[in-house]
């Protein structure tokens, strides 16, 4: 259950300690070691200081913590050491759903990074979908070992901090960026398209798609919230689909069948924290998308 | 072998009639009949004079050649009595690969429908595509019998006509209508878009596509030739796919991975004797695509 | 000096009533009237009584009161009898400077007018430039009497709210619609065009254009306010200009001179208190444009 | 009168130089020393030797050669020593209609031009409009003598070649390029646009607009001919107008006054000899440009 920032500046250590124990892969002793710097004036603060802890280790200390995350696996064991914080991260990523040869090639990987780095694979799986998780493993495999090491850290930097907002709330909490929107124009009528329904897909690379988000276009063409708000949009290839079928039939005389019914828009996220606003412009006879602001 | 419309006005009766014997299904005495009007100065004139023959035959005689057509079937048998026109047209409507079930929808329609008018179910199928022969069947089904008599000699005509310019050569021949076309122009540098492949599908309903046509763009960003030219377009659902991956990855200088790759445009061919031309205006980030001319 | 709601409410009648006076041209004794009807809720509230005041009088007050209103003049005289509104009024709708042929037009108008209603011609000239004035008058001179009372009681329905938000201020003030907006995205770069100046001008009939607002574009491609809001846009036509050229010189690498510099774009304003948003999508060699939301 | 390349191959010497005398200016000896290469297959193929002749010249002789051209003058004197070429090509260019100012700055950079180089500024004015002849003249003011010297050679190789094709008729003529062309689509209804009046003008630096073509679009859509086609198209800013609103009250239903009228799209050319096809997409609340192939 999340606390606020006001009740964990209150709290006794050890109070503190089990608030945000597994912001870090068991290692309780980040946020024990933060714990003297209270009062933190806000979450982008209290990040920051539990971040300066992992730091100011040694070179052997920061090797053991890293040592206690998990591997990226794709089936999970009984006696698998997953937090929950990563079982439910991994699962989002689509990594409990892979095959027995993606399984295979990610056990091997994870030997093989183990032995060349000394400590497991580490990765924001949060910003990331199954296909960017495998193309970044196998870039991050051929790095140099001190490059690696900070990619592992800010990898880190970036999973304590979207499991801190998740941790924490009320006010002082940082802003999650990240978001996909829409919204659909008539051109041949020079109005918002209300009542469109709207669906975000996520595309593998061998062809499959999974349905993200879903809406319904309101009286000024847009859904009433974004498709993906205030949480990073996994890497990777996407597809939106406008169903215009239903407004034509609605809204618009045509003379005969339509030209256009759903209309898939495909498009790559490369920025997770980056905001995606794609919005389609039509008419019965035409269309036109970009990515817009 | 296709003759010239020259040689086939030079002909004796015996060699006229089997020329174009089986442009009307099991129907000889068509071309028999028109022989004497000849010479024919083009392929126009003499579709006219072979659709008059059997105009002005008595209602007997044209309930009795509407017979000689073949039901719509879904599997063929080997005592089918299929032209080898028939058969070529059929397989091209894609309705040598349907479902036992669909089998089973089209064998109760044309025992229904036979009882309904008297003559079997003929449709242009070359017209068509699977779902929209279906859709006929169905809508044609419920009409008045005057009505459906009509539009079955209608359908012949459209048979008929397309037969017979397969049937001739040279000369004279009458256009086919029918074309997709399309266009790829790089708005971000104000160029057409050369070397990228493109491709057409037919879509069905079920959800399955099957590639109808593909070409790599030249240097003024069109096909070399139409995805399609000179025929009906099959009545249905299509999506072309522009692959500007490769366009990006050769011509565009981009900072990052590219927002767009396979662009889909999917859309109703409800005129198959129209002209489908439908480019796409892009850049990285945004494109348009309109029925154009 | 505009005085709030509740000083207002708080007021004696002669204060109400000196606050209030010439909302209604010439017609103190509608406050006075509604004086008795206080405290009002908002500033709607406050307009429709003080509108059933008018409605509640005899025909033969009415067309006293109406007879209240000035002739809608070019060049105002000495003797003027207009209220320091209707002065304000007049010139922003251009009346101040027309031509002597347009004074005699007007001259004649008026006294056809008021020959024929038997009160003079009154618009809510805020929501008009000087050619839609000229149209309206025209438009009106051809009705029936009783439209046409109605129609001049509509239109000082209109004057007067406008009137009454210039007069208040604070909270419970009714919104006044009207806006012009623009948004200027760089589809080369998918990215917004911050820095670009933009101008919108009026256009007159003969081909002057008259400057209403500029402004810069923003980080996010938009002028930090809207060119016009919260005021009736005058109906008539109008030019924005995009001024593009520095935006390609200082963010965009052009192998040679640009395609494109000022894009100017007419369009008609038919409804003063509607919403146009006026994007511009472009690229170094394309551009497209819409009326948004 | 033109001539074809065949009477000209079979011409003596004294009509050969009498009809290609002033392709280059005041200077039938380049004539005279091509006329041994007879036969010429083309007319690039005599334009070749024509050019030879003068590039085997010695410098002297091309000095002399450059001085028999004449100063480019804004307000012609009746003792001018231009050809019949020289004063329409200059009239063309709107050199005959200059400003007071605009021939003291014109006269005051002959002066300094001979004085620098030694001969009088040669451009090709076909291929300018007024604007870029002056920027030019700044720009080669400033160069260095050996690299002005072939920049002038290379304009009279342009003037040649130009002059060339208004002297011959007939088969073998070289094809000249330069083409504005237009296209415009009705979006809302996928259809050409017919009958709506195009007027491409040409644009000063000082604001003027001077019509250079106009036409009707036919039924699909464009002029029945390129506005500017097979001449170079002078360097700098036009303005196409596109006159919609006839379209939108004939062809298209509106509930109210349109939202479009005339469209002005504001364009530059950089290119003589290039292909500026710029389509309009429209409907009655958007449109798009672009320049097209």
């Amino acid at each position: 259950m999340p606390v606020s920032l006001a009740d964990l500046n209150a709290m006794d250590r050890t109070g503190f300690v089990a608030a945000l124990g597994e912001v870090f892969e068991h290692a309780p002793w980040v946020a024990k070691a933060a714990y003297v710097r209270r009062p933190f004036a806000s979450g982008s603060a209290l990040h920051n200081a539990l971040v300066e802890v992992v730091a100011a280790q040694t070179p052997g200390q920061i090797t053991r913590f890293l040592n206690g995350h998990p591997d990226l696996v794709g089936r999970p064991s009984p006696g698998s050491p997953l937090t929950a914080h990563s079982a439910a991260e991994q699962k989002g990523a689509g990594l409990d759903a892979i095959t027995a040869a993606e399984a295979a090639r990610l056990s091997l990987w994870n030997r093989r990074y183990r032995e060349k780095f000394g400590f497991p694979f580490i990765i924001c799986v949060r910003r990331h979908g199954k296909d960017s998780i495998f193309a970044e493993f196998e870039r991050r495999l051929a790095r140099q070992p001190d490059v690696e090491l900070r990619a592992a850290l800010d990898e880190i930097g970036r999973i304590s901090a979207l499991r801190l907002v998740t941790t924490l709330c009320g006010p002082g909490m940082p802003k999650v960026y990240g978001k996909v929107s829409t919204h659909l124009l008539d051109n041949s009528r020079g109005l918002p398209a209300a009542g469109v329904p709207v669906q975000l897909l996520a595309l593998s690379a061998e062809g499959s798609a999974q349905l993200v988000a879903e809406a319904i276009t309101n009286h000024d063409g847009r859904p009433d919230a974004p498709l993906i708000d205030a949480r990073p949009i996994p890497i990777g290839w996407y597809e939106l689909r406008f169903f215009l079928g239903r407004h034509f039939a609605r809204d618009v005389p045509l003379s005969g069948p339509p030209f256009l019914d759903m209309v898939p828009v495909r498009f790559n996220v490369a920025e997770p924290e980056g905001h995606y606003h794609i919005p389609l412009l039509f008419t019965p006879w035409s269309y036109s998308t970009y990515r817009g602001s």
